[in-house]
C-alpha cells in the first residue's frame, strides 16, 4: 500500500495532498465519534464500573512501535471498544460512588467541542479578546449566583479565572501570598514562612508548598477531630499563629477547605477569616467539591463570611455538570496574583496590552498558553439557566428539618409578578390534595404560611415520598405556568 | 414559560425530570455542533484573521447576570456566531502567521472528543488504567519517532507523560532539580540555587523559577548574538557557572531551547550537556516548538546529545496537529520527577499503588486530577502514520543544498524488501524524465546515486518547481505500491 493510497484516514484529497484537516472528512469521522459517544452513554451501566484489568494489559495488546502507514478511523473505533474501553473506569457510569463524582452535561460537551474547534491560545487579551471577555463575563455570573461580594466580580473590584484544577489555584494563590511577605522581609528570608490548612485538607495543598518553596516543616496541617465533624477550630489556629510569630516565623497563607474529600467537612469560614486577619494571613477557600453547592440557597451559608477571605476556588467539573478541566478561581486583589505571575516578553507586547485596558489572563495562572475555556460554563449556564442548575429554588424549606416533617413553601418565581405568597401555597395544597393520591396539611408560623409534609406512616416506602414530591413539583409548575409569561 | 417547558434545551425528559446528559438531546446537539464547526473550517479565510473588536465589546453584548431560565439550543449557537466569532483571533486560519502556528487534525478532535466523552480522572492507575497504559505507550511511540534512547522510554529506563503546557513541564522538571540539590544543602539553604538558560529563553522559564523559589537575582539568562544566530554559548555557559561555584553558589538546573519563541534559535544541545554534566546540573530541553519537527530525519540532528540530558519537552500541540493541551515531557530518571511530586493521601491508596507496579501519573504533574490525555496523539499517529507527520521521509536530501541545486535520493520503504537503492533511484530517474514534462540528471558521489534538481532557468517559476515535485512523488508512489505489499 503506498502512504497515499486515498483510502486511508486522514489521506490526501483528490490532489494527493496530505490534508489533515479537510473540513468534509473532518465533518464526516466527527459525526461518526458523536454516534459512538451516544451510544456509550446510552449503554454506559452495561460495563464493570471499576476496570477489571491487571497492570501492564495495554502494553501487551498494542504494537511497541508507531504505526508506520495510517489505520482507518474504523479500526481505531474498533481497538477503542476491543483494546480501551475494558481498561476503563467508567467516572460518568450512575453505578460511580467513588472519590467524588464528575458531572457532565449535553451543554458542556458541545462547549468543549467548541472550545477545541477554535483552538485559539487566548493567552493574552488580543490572541482572543472573546476568549478573555466571555471568561469574565462567566467568572461575574458565577460569582452572581454564588452571591459573593462584589469585592470579588469583574463588575467590581475583583475577578476571576478558570484554572485547570483546585492544586493549580492553590499554588496561584500560595505563590501571591509569599511573595507579598518576601517584599517585605526580603527573599533570603524564605525559610521563615509559615503556612496554615487543617489535616483533612486536601494532598495538593502539601504538594503546592512544597512546590511554593515553603518548608515542609513550616506547613501546619492542624488536628481535627470527630468533636467537631473534622472541622478546622479558629481558637487553635490562633494559638498556633500567635506561637509561630513568637517564634519569629512569618504566617502568610490560610487554607480552609469547603467539604474535605475524606468526609466533606467544612471549616468554619468567617471565625478563621477574622483570625487569620488579625495576623495579615491570606485566606483561601478551598471549595473543590462542595463549593458549586452553594449556588443553592440551602447551601449557602456555608459561604458565610466569604467577603473576608482572600480567594475561593471550586471546581464546575465536580458538580457543576461541565467535563474536566475546569476549577473557577476569584480573587479579591488580582494585582496580587498579577504581581507574581505577570511575564511581559516583546513577542506578546501590543498596544492593548501596553494600554492597561484589558485583562491578560497568562499573567493569573502557572502558564502561558490557554483554551477558550469559558465556552464550557457559558454553555452550561445558558442552556440549563440559573432555575434547572439550584436544587429547585422555586420552594425553599423554611424551617430546619429536625425529625421526619419538612416545613417547606413554595416562592414566586423570581421574574414573574404574582399574588402574595400565601395565596399561592395555599392553592397548591389545595391542588395537591384535591388529587386524592397524598394528603398533607399546612401551618402558619410567625405570619408564614407553610406547607408540612410529614413522612413515617407505617406502609410508607420511598417510592411514596418520590411521587409525592413529583406531585408538588407538578403543582407548582401548573401555578407558575398560569402567572408568568414567556420570558 | 415554566422553567420546566419541555421546549426549553436542556430540558427534561416526557417524565419532567432534569437529565443534563440524556444521550438523544446528546446525539441531537453534538450533531448539530459537528456541523456548525464543519462550517467553520470550510468558511474559516473569510474571517479578518485578527479579531477588530474594542476592549470590552463583549460585556456591553451580554447580560450581567446569568440567564434564570434555559436558552434554546439554536438561539446559543447564533449568539456565538454573534457575539463570539466577531472577537475571536482565528488561529486556525490559514492567514494566521503570528506567534506559532497551532496545528490540528481531524484525527485529534476526535480524539479530543473521546477524552472529553468518558471523563475519566486518571490521577492514578486503578482510576482508569487504560489512560494511564495508552499514555506509556503513545510517550514511547513518540520517543520512537523522535530516536530518542531507551533511557527515556518506559521500554527502557526512562518514561514520558503529556502535560497541559511547557510552562508545568519545565517546572517539574526545575522543582526535581531544586529538591535533588537541597536534599544535599539543606533547605535552608534555598537562596544558594542558581540556574540558567539563554536571554532567547521562553519567558515561562524566569516564571517557574519564580514560583519554584529561586531567588531572581540567581536567574543567569545568558546573553546571546547575532554571530552565533542567537545560540547559547557552551563556553560562556561554563565561565559563568564556574564563577558561580567560586562565589558559593549551587547550579541545579540548565535550559537549553530548540527553537527560541522569538527566532528559532537552536541552543547546541551536546556540547551544553557536557558542560552542565561537569557541574551535576539538570539539563531540561525546551523543543515546545521545533521539537515535533526532529521525528523527521532532516531535523533529526538538532536533538544530538540528547542522550546527555535529563529531560526533554515538546507540545505537539504546536507542530503535531494535536490541538490545545499537549506538551509531552521525558525524563531520564522518573524516580527524580516522583520524589518531588507524590503524594499519598489515604483515599487514593488502593492495591495496584501500594504493589508498586503501577505508573501514577499524579505524581509526575503538578496537579492531581487528570483526563484521558493520550487518546488525541493516540488518534493522530494511529489515523496518519508516521509516513504522512514526516515530510514525505521516502526522500533524502544526500549533500548539503548550498546555492540552487538539490542532489537527493529516494530510499527505500523501511518495511518493504526491495533491490538495490541504486536501481530504485534510476528507474525513478527514467520514470520521470520519460513523461517530458521535466529533465534532471544523476550524480554518484562516494558510492550513492542521487538525482540532481538544479533550479534556476530563467523561465522557470514556482509553480514549475512545485508541479516537479508532484510527479517526483508520484514516481515514487508507483515504486513503491510494485514493490511493496499491503500491510
Amino acid at each position: 500500500m503506498s502512504i497515499l493510497d486515498s483510502n486511508s484516514v486522514g489521506s490526501p484529497s483528490s490532489d494527493g495532498e496530505f490534508k489533515p484537516l479537510n473540513s468534509e472528512e473532518f465533518r464526516k469521522q466527527a459525526h461518526q465519534m458523536v454516534d459512538f459517544i451516544a451510544d456509550y452513554y446510552h449503554n454506559i451501566e452495561n460495563y464493570p464500573v471499576l476496570s477489571q484489568v491487571e497492570p501492564g494489559y495495554l502494553r501487551s495488546r498494542l504494537s511497541e512501535t508507531p504505526p508506520y502507514l495510517p489505520d482507518s478511523f474504523d479500526d481505531i473505533v474498533r481497538d477503542v471498544e476491543k483494546d480501551i474501553i475494558p481498561g476503563m473506569t467508567h467516572w460518568l457510569s450512575p453505578n460511580f460512588f467513588a472519590f467524588f463524582p464528575a458531572t457532565v452535561s449535553s451543554a458542556a460537551f458541545v462547549g468543549e467541542m467548541l472550545c477545541t474547534a477554535f483552538n485559539s491560545v487566548g493567552f493574552n487579551w488580543l490572541a482572543c479578546p472573546a476568549a478573555t471577555e466571555l471568561e469574565m463575563v462567566v467568572m461575574d455570573w458565577l460569582a452572581n449566583m454564588l452571591k459573593l461580594p462584589k469585592s470579588f466580580m469583574f463588575s467590581g473590584t475583583g475577578g476571576g479565572v478558570i484554572q485547570g484544577t483546585s492544586s493549580e489555584a492553590i499554588l496561584c494563590t500560595l505563590i501571591a501570598a509569599r511573595d507579598r511577605a518576601l517584599e517585605i522581609i526580603g527573599v533570603q528570608n524564605i525559610a521563615k514562612l509559615v503556612v496554615y490548612a487543617s489535616d483533612q485538607a486536601h494532598s495538593t495543598y502539601k504538594k503546592a508548598c512544597k512546590l511554593a518553596g515553603v518548608l515542609p516543616c513550616n506547613v501546619r496541617l492542624l488536628p481535627t477531630t470527630q468533636a467537631s465533624n473534622f472541622s478546622l477550630s479558629p481558637a487553635l489556629l490562633r494559638t498556633v499563629i500567635e506561637a509561630d510569630v513568637g517564634a519569629g516565623l512569618v504566617p502568610i497563607h490560610l487554607c480552609a477547605t469547603l467539604g474535605t474529600t475524606s468526609t466533606t467537612a467544612v471549616d468554619p469560614i468567617g471565625p478563621l477569616a477574622n483570625v487569620a486577619n488579625d495576623y495579615g494571613v491570606w485566606v483561601h477557600v478551598d471549595a473543590a467539591y462542595a463549593g458549586s453547592a452553594c449556588i443553592c440557597p440551602e447551601f449557602r451559608h456555608h459561604l458565610d463570611g466569604i467577603e473576608r477571605v482572600n480567594s475561593l476556588s471550586l471546581s464546575p467539573h465536580k458538580w457543576l455538570l461541565s467535563y474536566l478541566d475546569c476549577c473557577c478561581l476569584w480573587v479579591k486583589q488580582p494585582s496580587q496574583i498579577i504581581r507574581s505571575l505577570s511575564t511581559n516578553p516583546e513577542y506578546l507586547n501590543n498596544k492593548a496590552s501596553e494600554s492597561g485596558s484589558v485583562v491578560e489572563f497568562k499573567d493569573w495562572q502557572i502558564g502561558t498558553g490557554r483554551k477558550f475555556k469559558a465556552l464550557r460554563l457559558w454553555l452550561v449556564i445558558r442552556s440549563y439557566g440559573v432555575a434547572n442548575l439550584q436544587s429547585d429554588p422555586r420552594f425553599e424549606i423554611v424551617t430546619p428539618r429536625l425529625f421526619s416533617l419538612v416545613c417547606f413553601r413554595l416562592n414566586p418565581c423570581p421574574r414573574s409578578a404574582t399574588g402574595t405568597e400565601e395565596g399561592l401555597n395555599r392553592m397548591l395544597l389545595d391542588r395537591v390534595n384535591s388529587t386524592g393520591r397524598v394528603y398533607m396539611t399546612h401551618t402558619i408560623v410567625d405570619g408564614v404560611y407553610m406547607l408540612r409534609c410529614a413522612v413515617g406512616s407505617t406502609l410508607t416506602e420511598e417510592l411514596h415520598v418520590v411521587a409525592a414530591w413529583k406531585l408538588i413539583k407538578e403543582g407548582a409548575d401548573a401555578l407558575t405556568e398560569r402567572v408568568e409569561s414567556r420570558v
